[in-house]
């Protein structure tokens, strides 16, 4: 999610995939949906994550007690299941939202966070994936983490996307979803197709939660029906080319995350298609 | 919490039941007293609603365990129970307190987060109601969903207050408490009374947490030992006087939220009394 | 952690205990390493937490789950236990933390919230006292209730570092660890020694979590393998001196927490050498 200073984009190629135009109408049905996007995720960043989905007009609701994840999920838009601080009732309630909403046919993202550094949510991670989410969003040492492949230590990424890429292409093919590894530049996949999306900036790695809370802006744009890996790659766009306006006019990763919401907030699909670098 | 375009304020109506000046007394009393506010309150806003209460003067304390909850709510100035991710052990928090606050003759307010489109919670929001909350805040499909007429679907009100306001007075009646309706206009009502706030910013609705914050706001409100219709207006009051401020210097959610802390922090008595728009 | 306008450092006294250079040189030492700290901390100011860790460099995990916390407190650089919102679940946790983190020889600092004031979590306080931290960080009320002093009402300190003095050198001496009372001046003790930090501005007080996230920067900054007296200085050095530059540009708490954020990633040793005042 920051430039790469070397970036030469083969647009040709990308376009062949993904066009700007298109991840530019992912945002207008968005904007225009306003779904309403079931998170079960972290303490941590749960207020942020929210404030995030406000921003670009989607309707955020946490509901991760046990007696409601089920009955909500199966009405939401789109259900985000996150790892980052999993408890005994709150890993229950998640189980019971991805059985429910996997069920009622509505589009989940999976976000393993932490995976492979830490077993217990390790094999949480690993149940879950075995409920078809739609999208699997982490960083590269998650997503390794997540087939088996070690992993990091914390939530930090010690590995680069496309060093996982086999890894992750194979995840994609073996469970028909699509993967989306996060890192200086952005690698989507659905084990067949690959999208690099190459905005961003380093300060989104300062800011805590920005990856939770693009697995949730990853979760409200799939509810706009589109193919999940044009919806995914829509997101990270989204999120990344405001990050770039924000960083340009703020000075640290305090500012930086205020003025990201505020980016986020009057984003156009024009601005979308203008600035994003595909590949 | 919004401007209305066409709003023309009964003031002589308003006035014989809260005037101005009343509301800018309660403020005044509010930053004397420093009240400590017990929340109970969700993990998504807590933060949020703690800078809040801080920003206008107030003292938060965030005590929602079992063990501690009864003890703490009897020697609170105020408590704030706010259903937005009630779990097994804070849920059973939350009637301790609430049994405790009531016995101990504490204000205390009940804000039932999506009541209605959510089973669990709508239950024990009405349990809730049992214990004699001095106000009961929530936006109109809340209030519709506490008294059994539906509610709405997730956290968004679907629902106009001036629709529900039969119901709010029912409601306020029946329990003799104040009810509080967030909404484009907020509208408050004790039954037979009824006093409309026509200031705010529809911003107010992009910021995560914004109405819990204004639930714990009239807590500390109530603290004051003032008529609690009084109370839950001037907090109103303050609240979206602050924010029409906030948004006239600001060009998102993300920095309106930051700038309403610091005019919420810097607002005067006066500026609410000169600024505020009742009918 | 407040300007005192009748400050006259003895720089000389405390220059022979610790030295602005020294001070210095830590917050370098932190910069190169990028600990990782094991965070189990409270919801309310868990976000802001991380995002202060990071904002210096330091790399957050909060785990604070029973299944995943003793082996992750094993194998971090540092561990922080924060009492500030206790529950079953996560004391549990706390309670393997420490003990792991004690055993694999990790630093860990206790930060007992609402000591003395609040009796569930008084216990919990003496009991992870019983497993050696590195540095006891609190206010003087919190510090006073450590000891069984009684303590103040909430999270609110209603002592002054000053006067809590004794009962700080009897704790840290009996207990061989390093005690940090937050106040208008920052006392920081080992029983024989004291030292002093003069910088600060009152608007730390109305950020919800500016002490909890002194707690989190006191274990980083522990992480350096340096005396825990010396630590504790320069993570309390770092902060205040960040906080008056914060307060320096900004109008209201709001603005002034966002500044703080980049205040402490844009900070360097030399102006630490050169604003921190001691005593």
């Amino acid at each position: 999610m920051a430039n790469s200073a070397r970036f030469e984009p083969d647009r040709e190629h990308a376009d062949r995939l993904v066009t700007p135009g298109q991840l530019g109408e992912v945002l207008r049905a968005v904007r225009q949906q306003a779904p309403l996007v079931h998170c079960l995720t972290n303490v941590v960043a749960a207020h942020w994550t929210a404030n995030v989905l406000m921003a670009v007009g989607a309707a955020p609701a946490m509901v991760d007690n046990r007696h409601e994840a089920g009955g909500f999920a199966a009405t939401a838009d789109a259900v985000l299941v996150n790892l980052g601080t999993p408890y005994d009732e709150t890993s229950t309630s998640m189980r019971i939202a991805a059985v429910a909403g996997r069920a009622a046919d509505r589009p989940w993202v999976l976000d393993p966070v932490a995976a492979g550094g830490l077993p217990w949510r390790t094999d949480l991670a690993a149940e879950l994936l075995g409920h078809s989410p739609t999208v699997v969003r982490g960083n590269a040492s998650e997503i390794l983490g997540l087939v088996g492949g070690g992993g990091g230590h914390g939530v930090d990424a010690t590995h680069r996307p496309e060093a996982v890429l086999p890894s992750a292409r194979g995840l994609a093919s073996e469970h028909q979803t699509v993967v989306a590894i996060s890192g200086v530049v952005d690698h989507i996949t659905d084990g067949r197709r690959l999208v690099r999306v190459h905005n961003g900036h380093p300060w989104l790695t300062r800011v805590t939660g920005a990856g939770c809370s693009l697995g949730a802006l990853i979760a409200a744009f799939t509810a706009s029906g589109k193919d999940p890996l044009l919806a995914a790659t829509a997101a990270t766009a989204a999120f990344t080319v405001a990050a770039e306006s924000a960083a340009a006019s703020t000075r640290g990763p305090g500012s930086f995350a205020v003025a990201l919401l505020d980016e986020l907030h009057g984003l156009t699909a024009e601005q979308v298609v203008e600035r994003v670098r595909l590949s």
